[in-house]
């Protein structure tokens, strides 16, 4: 591989968080085809576009994908470089506190406790690569000093739907790019909140990407989460030793369900902050893709291979697998027409499409989740 | 057959026009599957339904249904009591006034020319059948009398989309129902116009149904269409003699179009209009259909067989061919999903449909038609 400064990333590993299921974008994001592996944004999936980013910086070798039973043969598939051990594959979703933890601990085994560990999501779109990619260099450099870091994205407008991080004192500049300390991370705040927040210029959207060396974040889980540190020592000894799938599994399965930010990030007292503005959006619903994309002259935009015949039809995403699809008089709209499930609802109402796919668990109709 | 006052009707025949498409029930009404085909209404087509409604009156023996050649096989198959000789066949369509004119003299050859004919269209909905039936022997009754009859209904709201009767002079009451001269037939009015029509209490929506002796409509003819009405006899003596069908077309087809209405209607002297209030529609749109149908508690109608869930949806007609149907702060709506071609719109745009097509046509995508 070509590295612009081979040396100063030489001892960093890349994590991709590829477990989620993207119910926001039913019905093509399935149990079975969730988000992260479709091709929403041009030709390459979403997880195979964060793989892209990251392999200028490191190689393909220190990158590990996270992910659940169900989709690791799919993975497999779209990354036919990955080394088969690097396909970390977790028995059931405990959040992402324990996928991390346990991901440290298996690194550190191998590693020295200096190396960096890079956490990414694998369903996000960036549009600014190269911005990207200097954030990710600061954020690593900043972790060397022994802070967990995360990366902040200067906030567009006052979203509802993102986490936020509070930056505090400026810690210096790394790699041209200042560096601050975390007040505090805020969970989806009120639509009035969050105007005050993007006003005040001191926060930004919680990415959930992390640095840390794999010493500082082994050291945080076992100083803030004792219990579940142990359970994660207990499995990565006994994946050392190459236990059955079923012994790992039951150990894993009395983990209790925790996040990464409310059960590390959140207490932590070295967290730093390294902003960026590099185009960034986490794709979490049809009105976000609306927003990532090519518009037409009438400000549609129309995927898939279906023709769309449109008579008054504006600001509208329509996305189809073959069949006609004909609209009058639609504004801001979305209809997405799959082979078993057609979905139509204004573009203002793209969140609730998880409480629709909620309704569908609850009726039991398990063929359409 | 069980009728109430046989002798009163024994000369009644009844002519069905079956010929149009219904391009604005689209993508359902095609082509090859129109309107008055489908079941759109309950378990019997439209075509169905409207024999069933006259059956009352008339054997299934003086039934005729006119129609052009693609669909004879289908109504045929619809209409298994049928007699093969009633199903007249126009080579291609020339507008209503040749085809009713052909038919009375078709009639004329084998019927005494007192005989009273009875015209309706294959594609409307009656709620009130008995009031349908009421009217129908008030018409046929004045026909006897040498008029030219026509049923109009008691409008319901100012509709643009119809044609008004203006009645005038109350001529007498025939069975229990008063009888009108018509003064005037106008046009699809304006909103304001059509406003000051309902308001007069004086004009009624123009069904298109019809009574006349025989003598009385071909002598019509013979007055007002003097050139058409040859071409007709022409094809009437052909027919008799078992021409070949080309020999027939090649006649049929130097015919220019022209409407009963136009042509014959709005010109004739004396012309009758027996007002009903029979819960009518011509089911021209899917508005239409809405209307006509029973809702569900959120006032949405769900047509065919597919699932359909919906969040904040109402007002909505929902049609579906097997597909999961998912809604979303729809209100007001039209979603019809075919096998090959998906529609959505508001139900205030439901005329615009015609023009839809109409744009699928110019795109020479007739696989949609």
């Amino acid at each position: 591989m070509n590295h612009k400064e081979p040396d100063m990333l030489a001892d960093v590993h890349v994590t991709i968080l590829a477990g989620g299921s993207g119910t926001r974008l039913w019905p093509r994001s399935r149990k079975e085809h969730p988000k992260q592996l479709l091709d929403l944004l041009g030709e390459r999936s979403l997880l195979q576009q964060t793989v892209d980013r990251v392999l200028p910086l490191v190689p393909i070798e220190r990158v590990y994908i996270l992910t659940g039973p169900d989709h690791a043969a799919a993975i497999a598939a779209q990354l036919p470089g990955l080394p088969a051990e690097n396909l970390f594959i977790e028995p059931t979703p405990r959040g992402t506190a324990p996928c991390l933890g346990l991901a440290a601990l298996r690194l550190q085994q191998r590693l020295p406790g200096s190396s960096v560990m890079v956490s990414l999501h694998a369903d996000h779109a960036i549009i600014h690569e190269d911005r990207f990619q200097a954030a990710l260099r600061a954020s690593v450099a900043q972790a060397r000093k022994g802070d967990l870091v995360t990366i902040g994205v200067v906030p567009a407008f006052p979203d509802t739907g993102f986490g936020y991080v509070e930056r505090g004192e400026l810690l210096g500049q790394e790699n041209d790019q200042p560096v601050y300390r975390v007040v505090r991370f805020t969970e989806k705040p009120s639509l009035e909140r969050a105007q005050e927040f993007v006003d005040s210029g001191r926060f930004y959207w919680n990415t959930g990407y992390f640095s840390w060396t794999l010493d500082s974040i082994t050291d945080a889980f076992r100083a803030l989460l004792p219990d579940l540190c142990l359970r994660l020592d207990q499995i990565a000894a006994d994946l050392a030793h190459q236990a059955s799938d079923e012994q790992v599994a039951n150990t894993w399965n009395l983990i209790e369900p925790v996040t990464i930010d409310v059960g590390i990030m959140e207490r932590a007292s070295r967290v730093a902050v390294v902003p960026a503005d590099p185009g960034w959006s986490d794709v979490g619903n049809w009105a976000a893709l609306y927003d990532l994309l090519q518009r037409d002259s009438e400000d549609n935009v129309v995927l898939g291979n279906s023709l769309h015949v449109g008579l008054d039809t504006t600001g509208t995403l329509i996305y189809g697998e073959g069949r006609l699809i004909a609209t009058i008089g639609l504004q801001d709209m979305v209809v997405v027409d799959t082979g078993d499930a057609l979905l139509v609802l204004p573009r203002a109402r793209a969140q609730d499409v998880s409480r629709l796919v909620k309704a569908l668990q609850a009726h039991g109709m398990k063929k359409y989740l």
